[in-house]
């Protein structure tokens, strides 16, 4: 039983072994071979802080490619301020040090044990960066070579690690609302990514002659207008509603991550209903038309199973409408045994896991 | 961020405390005042033994009354073989040393800081047995004094010591179908519950004349019949199934675990849909006029917000139809304590489960 530590996981995770490990196992998914427990929330009235809620989700996924389970948790401290006329999610670091907290626990699906604990931080982003990327590489065109990315915050960064490694990227030009975040991120980006990566003062001026937009925000209304559309774009998201309805209308081909739309909710108290992400996203009426049973899923297209696009001026669209536990069990899997044979991270004895009496 | 091995969880999770820990917290569920991500499980064919599958479950609760939040998860090795005409559930020990893997996480809902990881196994026997305990001290007569006991393994004797807690038990009989077993169970039990615990030949000679029912096995099947109904009797389960749908129909009061019927099932592959315990309890077609959102729990009965029992001859049942995550945050959080004051566990750096990257 191997600990890891975040430090740990920014060395395992890069973006190509991120890439690599889930690329076969969506087509698994796709083909009845790995599958989900789809995430669920439960959230609980902060007890010291007025409009702050306790936030616990979880999701869990197996993977029999490389005999794992996954389960990925976060204990979260949540609010939602206003900015500007936009409301946010934030994750108020409330643990010691001013952290977060989110574990990946991994398992042997042979024999049970559990094999890894770390925390999801870096994972949860090269996952979610790459599930972007793996929609360019299967629907943006082949000679893609100038990324839009609107937000420059802790995901957008990995849209940019994963687009440069499926597409010849020689340009990226990244908007935020605050001038000092989006030059900062520039500049790490330029160096992280080794890309041409730069500030521009208005999204439109990210977004246009762009061949992929990538938006990569924590906000809970639209990032990018319908009118900014251009014959041939591909454009990913974090979160549906960063893209306006109309986007997804006009697109000739629209994927989901996941068929299950929305995660599960659970409420202590009723006071939750109410919370601002709960009347956005899948649960905005403007969305209401868009049914999830006709849309193919990435894993549909990556196995072959959706058609993808059919010429150079299709617009397409990738919704990553929800995370999904398997992700976490495929790049753990690939992590944990470049852990093993490097020798990184804090073996425990497997004996304090184990039990002798039938649970 | 403590670890308590299973020998530790066996010292702090007695009766007593088990009891105290959750009494008031079923009164907070039926308030809104606790909640609950219900259990999920996850089943995917086990690659090197035909017919096992490997079989992931979850479930999750927060309790505000202590501040924390339980994750309870699963990793076992399951498969349902055949002994005498019944079909069982059985975990095989396919961990290091022949063991099985159940774990408790513990979270502060202030900070959302991990504070513990545990086994289940005693845990998980001692709520269980607690729940039937409850029951009977809400449902059963004042002066019960015999407890009939079918089945003889690990969760049927947590129902003695629970129901010597809540009632004066002067005589247990226990029947199940292996001799060897039973009278094994009755000298355990003898000196565990310090009861008077006789090992019976039939079934029939444990229950007649019984105050209270107790079924404790992990048959898929019935374990009581209803002509073996007396009035006044108060009858409990670890499973719906181990009573007959006729013996429902006859009580006069019926309370379940939870308004949650059964567990979301997913599945790798479609083999897992016609496992058999999806054929039994609440998949069973016997039980389809079972209607769930009529019934009330043993929360609305511990909050008083439903009748119990209303003369001493009426029949009451108590179905343990399916855990709950606020039961292993209830119990964890005051074992937590105690091991807190005595210094039990193994303390982990809390460093290696936080992070100081936006998860």
């Amino acid at each position: 039983m191997r600990i890891l530590t975040l430090a740990d996981t920014k060395a395992l995770a890069n973006m190509e072994l991120v890439l690599d490990a889930l690329e076969p196992v969506y087509a698994d998914m796709a083909n009845g071979a790995a599958g989900n427990i789809p995430r669920a929330d439960l959230l609980a009235p902060h007890a010291d802080c007025p409009e702050a809620f306790h936030a616990f989700k979880t999701m869990s996924g197996s993977v029999p490619r490389y005999g794992t389970t996954a389960l990925r948790l976060n204990s979260d401290v949540v609010h939602w301020p206003g900015m500007g006329d936009q409301v946010r999610r934030v994750k108020i670091p409330a643990a010691a040090g001013d952290r977060w907290v989110g574990l990946v626990l991994l398992f042997d699906m042979g024999t049970g044990e559990p094999r890894a604990i770390f925390p999801d931080g870096y994972v949860q982003r090269m996952r979610v960066g790459a599930a972007g990327g793996l929609s360019s590489k299967y629907l943006a065109n082949k000679d893609a070579s100038t990324l839009a990315v609107l937000g420059s915050g802790w995901q957008a960064g990995a849209q940019v690690l994963a687009h440069c490694a499926v597409r010849p990227i020689t340009a990226v030009r990244v908007w935020s609302p605050s001038r000092e975040n989006r030059e900062r991120f520039a500049r790490e980006l330029s160096v992280e990514a080794r890309a041409h990566v730069q500030a521009v003062d208005e999204p439109q001026a990210a977004v246009a002659d762009a061949d992929i937009v990538a938006c990569a925000t924590n906000a809970l209304a639209h990032v990018f207008q319908a009118d900014w559309l251009q014959p041939g774009m591909h454009l990913t998201n974090v979160r549906m509603q960063e893209l306006p309805p109309e986007v997804y209308a006009r697109s000739d081909r629209v994927f989901v991550h996941s068929a299950e739309g929305q995660p599960q909710h659970h409420f202590v108290g009723d006071e939750g209903a109410a919370l601002p992400e709960l009347q956005a996203g899948w649960f905005h009426p403007a969305y209401r038309d868009f049914d999830l049973a006709s849309v193919p899923t990435l894993a549909d297209l990556i196995a072959g199973k959706a058609t993808g696009r059919q010429s150079t001026d299709e617009i397409t669209s990738f919704v990553n409408n929800i995370g999904l536990g398997t992700q976490f069990a495929a790049v753990g899997a690939k992590m944990l045994e470049k852990a093993q044979a490097e020798g990184i991270g804090h073996e425990l004895p497997l004996d304090w896991f184990l039990q002798d009496v039938h649970p």
